[in-house]
């Protein structure tokens, strides 16, 4: 049987007087990364057979057919056995080329009404949607560790920094919780591009729709691209459908968020993990040592994690310099889109398992317990906190609890603080006479609040550091992440 | 009356031995720059001063003085007598240092469960609330006019391009809506951002949370800062809450990638303004001339509009490079997200605003109409559209009606238009003759797809460019910027 | 014979009690990309043995025993044999356990004085350092290309732009040769980077310097990391030397303002391709086609090229992303440069050798001469610099020779633009009387400027349109790229 | 006297039916930031009429009159006392503007051979010149400051790091000369770009150059823009003279990478002064306090500093996006590059100067000696570097010495390592006995090598952290900044 995209080698159609050198070919060629799409470009074109058999813009035989020809492919690719060819330059025309080959005639009408145009933006997007629902599921996972992590962790008393000098004393649960807000913002903003993704731009054709009685909304139903009420979702302008890849772009910012909050949490490992503080160990498996100095083990995977933000950010930054200034339709700059895309799933999701598993720990099968999660030192946590002064706020809450106005009471524990340090001590170390010349109010109770627990305690509003509000936070995410 | 702040200038507090060097004052002052959140940052702060005034914090005459205080400063920064002091860093400091000026010891009250960190968080959020909102309103008046040109121009037939090749003819109008559909998802995404803005972080004080009870939920509910159900929004985490910038990040996003579209209309703008188009002629209130060149009229606000998307770019760098591996809570670095986010909303608004009357005109106050929009010369649109065998599609299609499959039949077609080409002509020009010899079955209705006219009708499918469709397409847009 | 590295997989050392789980080792490995350091990899471990040898560090045999290894090594890898271990992680370990394997003791031994740290950045800077030179000789090859083509197009007149509206006539050669020096400044640039990445980190062994009697400078010398005067180039601080990343980031800068010129070519190429330009085609091979439009030959390569722009700009955007905050010395992080840099040199060169060709041609071995370069359109390039008056400036200057101040000038000229543009016909048909009833000095010879080639002729200072100084400049590029 | 520049307000020339609007000007305008080009401008526009004079294309009398009223203007803006008008766009009308109201024609001939877009090209190239000499000369006080402070400290021992774990022992000395070798290569790019930088677009006019006689070498002598042998350098292609902003992005991206070394020296101070750290402190003046906490200094400086990375990459990213496929040659998009342009030099400087008297202190006038640089705490340092086994490579070394291949030893210490922590104590404090025990090779001698100042005094090569060659280094640097 001749096949009319087996000649593409030689040339486009008989327009073309000559065969794209090789050079060029392997330049414009999308099929080595694109390939990752034939499930999508499958169930995508399967979907366009079938309104084209409902609508009888080709015949039943043809639908059975081009069904017949799909199963074979897809178990072709499946057990690796599928030939992708250089000279069939993408996913699509190699599927279509094979399908032809298998069924003939009937492959070569599976194109009408549809152009790659269109064709490549509904794949992508198919693709996209289901990496999306895989990347939430992994948010939730990253969620359940910290939680967990925290929730065994509550009355353990760390220095909160600011500016990375000791501020006041929190929960370590509660710092580890603040990294569940972020990664619950990252699932929100996901779900977020997911419904603007889910939408449907074949039957665009090349850019101004087609002259076939297509039914695009049959289609978007039957790829699920519908919205919470039910209604199908196709993009509403041809032209706009097949040049738009808004999709992408802010797909990869809202992964690079993600990833900036991974880079900060790395970067808090990596600092605790460090023999001047000392607060907690990974497990031997996320390290590794040194070629030259025996005694090394480092924090490989959270250093990686924070470089690899720069690479999901560069992605970003590709993505938006590849749109600026195109004028529509469709341009093949956009070919461009697909790597950094694809790589920024694979760097997200990866990163996102690895840190649910070095967070975390995994099961052992033998227990059904969770092993190998970090190793908390609470008593260098505890000991770090009573550097710096870190319950002075509490001083000057006293204070204003006594009648002074908040402003004058800074200043008052500003020379309490002054005396301490000159004295090499602690605030709850000096005598209460001392505490008393700096404010004749200051009775013995004042100890109460100068004391780690003390003002751990004490910080019992809605979102602060006391451990029973620390408590009802976890209870809310065990029953958002159930 | 003595004031703390007053003394600012000379040193922190007791605790610092030499006051600030003026060089590290200029760098690290944000008052420059952060009075514009005035407004927020009174709004906030009465809110605050009515929640301790309710729990009991401090007592009705305070709050009542800080009340008539903040009046006063309103009016005096409103009318520009306010004095805004370097020494005194921020806008926060500023009002705070004048309010205590004003109403004594109920001002250093004021500050009681909140810190800089919490505060400056809240304002940012007020203030870039009440800008998104103005920006919904200026995407919405940017597609209005667009619907309006596009309304007019229905029946103009242009050239449809892919990779500015003439690819089949496209209503004008239908070219128009599609900046429509990605003007619409801009606003969309506004209003995602806007819920994740939406929320109140005042009550995490310093990084901990506070000693005092406030109720951090009635704040909010002041605020207006509740979801569509009513619920209070609150930062759940006081960690967290003072040190997120995600919404400053994912604002910046979504500003660059409505950035992005104006870039691609502007191109397009500055495309078909250029001689070898010339489709369209903007306003002359929209050009400038030649300092050398007097026959010149440039389209400087398209070209300059290209140029802000590399700005606005920019900034979303600035943010994320500035938010990479912070560890928490709260750092000096944070600062550096105001000027960023100031100048993406002012070039976001006034590029919108210009574009819409660009496109649109603007209204005459005598005839109530709106005139001085673009002016379209629908001739040499149409001229234009039939270079480059626009029709060669619907040949295809109609080859494929006959029996054909397509592939086979695209290949006909592009026997049909290389003799075409060598004959200088059209495909509607070939004799029928010519025609029948590259496929038998072409009859005299042939030309009938090959006319603009009957091409355009003919793509008559959801999203398509027939009129009909497009003129379902206004309708829709009609009712929904109502 | 046993071998410490290959136990790797299950630990680093007797201090690690768990091996690297699969996932950590696939997320932590870059065998799979800096395999493809080999060649610098073998080269600078051979230099190193040299010196040690040299200084009596390791024996004789032992030096002559890491030749013969490295040498079979080296064909191991050359043919394809070399069994490459993910196990062993990256480049540098796989070499060395195979070593090892072939050579015992003697390839334990060659590690002396050295870490992977200063390994592997002296690894990558002899590779790029070989790769800058390759882009050098095809920033040399595209120049050529221009100015070849440039050479028979010097009478050649086309519209030259500003704002993409007809300003003056110019040359197509002087247009063509505007980009001569955009790519002779990137060589520039180029060879800059090259002399700031010729210096040898080596013997900065992990971060601190090394213990044994290193001789950096004969290791430098025999690498080739040598001065214009013959000095050795070495990294004169062990810290610096390995966590210095600059040429890496300075390199992708270079690159890509290089791609950034490529995109400015590209969108004109694009632009003069397109139907309502027509100046020049650009051969088949570096075209496509369309699988919907039978018509269309799409200039898919300078789209592709364009695109290819934002691939390189979000590289360097990671890369400064990377580096951003990282405290001294080597950081894990630092192993995410290579992906970004190796897509940066193969994008560049990829594009670079396709451009050359695209432009200029090929070389047709029957006949040695240059076939298939651009092919111009002058009939086309002249009919649009006869649109837009761009003689405009000309008759101004007429006018500053006839006593008028040249804003006067440039004011008469609007009115005669105006008129012209009225009768709807170039400045150099309007009849005598009319032009002098702008200006009485306007006499006869005012057609002679009026012309295109008058005006072309007439801007004849150095680097202006006028043939006589085009041919000078390209007189000055061969001699330059001889 | 009537002024033609004066009517701009109300249209550009004869051919503008309607005055730009109130918005557009504002949008287009950039008056307000172009100002600080004003030496420039009148400078070049002098070297230009010099010219013109020379040339005999004014008169003498032209050309004094032009002097005149160019001295008038530049001490009215000196002075405060210009006026800048809106109206009048930018630096260059407004400069040009006031000269004709103040000398007549002659001011009108001025621009005679000139186009704003050669004009505008010049300025920036002159303005960005002397901007550069200034900020070498802010990295070598930078410098000179370090090697200060390393001069002081070079016995001085700190744990080295790599992977933020304990590495090995090093002089803080050596430690602060890393930065010198980044700094000295931040002065020799700055210097490569001032060289391409210094090159004179001037004389391209518009775009083509122009009908007038100018000597455009004799212009740039005038201006200094020669080589090191005294050639003239001039744009040799006018198309490229007008459109080339490689300059601008190239000083960014110089800018950048100085700002990524600013970044990793702020993190490492932020760190050192961290509590769990200690080693260090900056004078109070570079710290602020809380308005909440009391006990507060945080250390400003750096965290803004290492904010403002992110505002420089931002604007490259900015700069990149802006000159991504414009065609040739000028466009608007152009006038965007100035303000990043500005606030890269502004953020620059300051970041240098300040950093400069944060580290090295700044003069006492009654003493003549810097004070208030940074305050090393050396016990603390020492006390963290005999943390993590810092010598454990020196025993590995001293095996190898003794006959141990390096892998093998490598193994032998670990196993040492592991034994030293399960008796939580130091490498150095393990009996001999128990040394012997992993290699019977061991003899007393191996506590000379395990001690801090052996392992540093041992790293005696080139670049090395031994007290020897950091001397020698700080030697070389002396003589290198004299």
């Amino acid at each position: 049987m001749t096949n009319q995209l087996d000649k593409k080698s030689q040339a486009w159609s008989a327009l073309f007087s000559e065969p794209m050198s090789e050079l060029v070919k392997r330049y414009t060629a999308s099929v080595f990364f694109d390939k990752r799409l034939w499930q999508a470009d499958i169930t995508g074109s399967l979907a366009h057979a079938e309104m084209l058999g409902h609508q009888g813009i080709i015949g039943k035989d043809d639908h059975a057919a081009i069904q017949k020809g799909m199963a074979q492919i897809w178990s072709e690719i499946e057990s690796g056995q599928f030939e992708w060819k250089l000279d069939l330059e993408d996913v699509h025309l190699n599927i279509e080329a094979r399908l032809t080959q298998l069924v003939g005639d009937a492959g070569k009408r599976l194109h009408t009404g549809r152009s790659r145009n269109d064709q490549v933006a509904t794949d992508v997007r198919l693709w996209l949607r289901s990496e999306m629902d895989l990347i939430i599921d992994l948010l939730v996972d990253l969620q359940k560790s910290l939680v967990e992590v925290a929730e065994k962790n509550v009355e353990v008393i760390m220095p909160g920094f600011t500016h990375l000098q000791v501020a006041q004393p929190v929960s370590f649960a509660h710092h580890l919780l603040a990294y569940v807000e972020m990664f619950a913002r990252d699932a929100e903003r996901m779900s977020d591009v997911r419904r603007r993704t889910n939408r449907l731009p074949l039957g665009s054709a090349a850019l101004a729709g087609t002259t076939y009685p297509l039914d695009r909304e049959r289609v978007a139903r039957t790829l699920g691209m519908v919205d919470e009420h039910g209604n199908a979702q196709v993009c509403q302008n041809s032209l706009d459908g097949v040049s738009d890849r808004d999709f992408a772009i802010e797909f990869t910012a809202a992964a690079s968020l993600c990833m900036v909050h991974i880079s900060r949490m790395s970067e808090e490992l990596i600092l605790w993990m460090s023999q001047n503080f000392g607060f907690i160990k990974i497990a031997d498996r996320f390290t590794t040592g040194s070629s030259i100095m025996p005694q090394k083990k480092n924090p490989d995977v959270p250093e990686l994690a924070r470089g690899k933000t720069g690479r999901v950010v560069g992605h970003l930054m590709g993505l938006i310099t590849l749109m600026k200034g195109q004028p529509l339709a469709y341009n093949k700059d956009n070919q461009e889109d697909k790597e950094p895309l694809f790589d920024t799933v694979d760097t997200l999701k990866d990163t996102l398992r690895i840190f649910s598993e070095m967070v975390g720990g995994q099961v052992n099968p033998a227990t059904g317990q969770k092993e190998g999660g970090i190793t908390v030192n609470a008593q260098a946590m505890e000991d770090a906190a009573k550097k710096g002064f870190a319950t002075a706020t509490d001083l000057a809450d006293y204070l204003v609890k006594k009648g002074q106005p908040f402003r004058d009471a800074h200043e008052t524990v500003a020379h309490a603080v002054k005396a301490a340090a000159s004295h090499n001590c602690d605030l709850s170390e000096l005598p209460l006479e001392v505490l008393q010349s700096f404010h004749p109010t200051i009775e013995k109770d004042v100890y109460d609040c100068l004391s780690l627990h003390g003002s751990l305690n004490a910080r019992n509003t809605l979102g602060g550091t006391a451990p029973v509000q620390v408590r009802a936070q976890i209870e809310r995410h065990h029953k958002r992440l159930a």
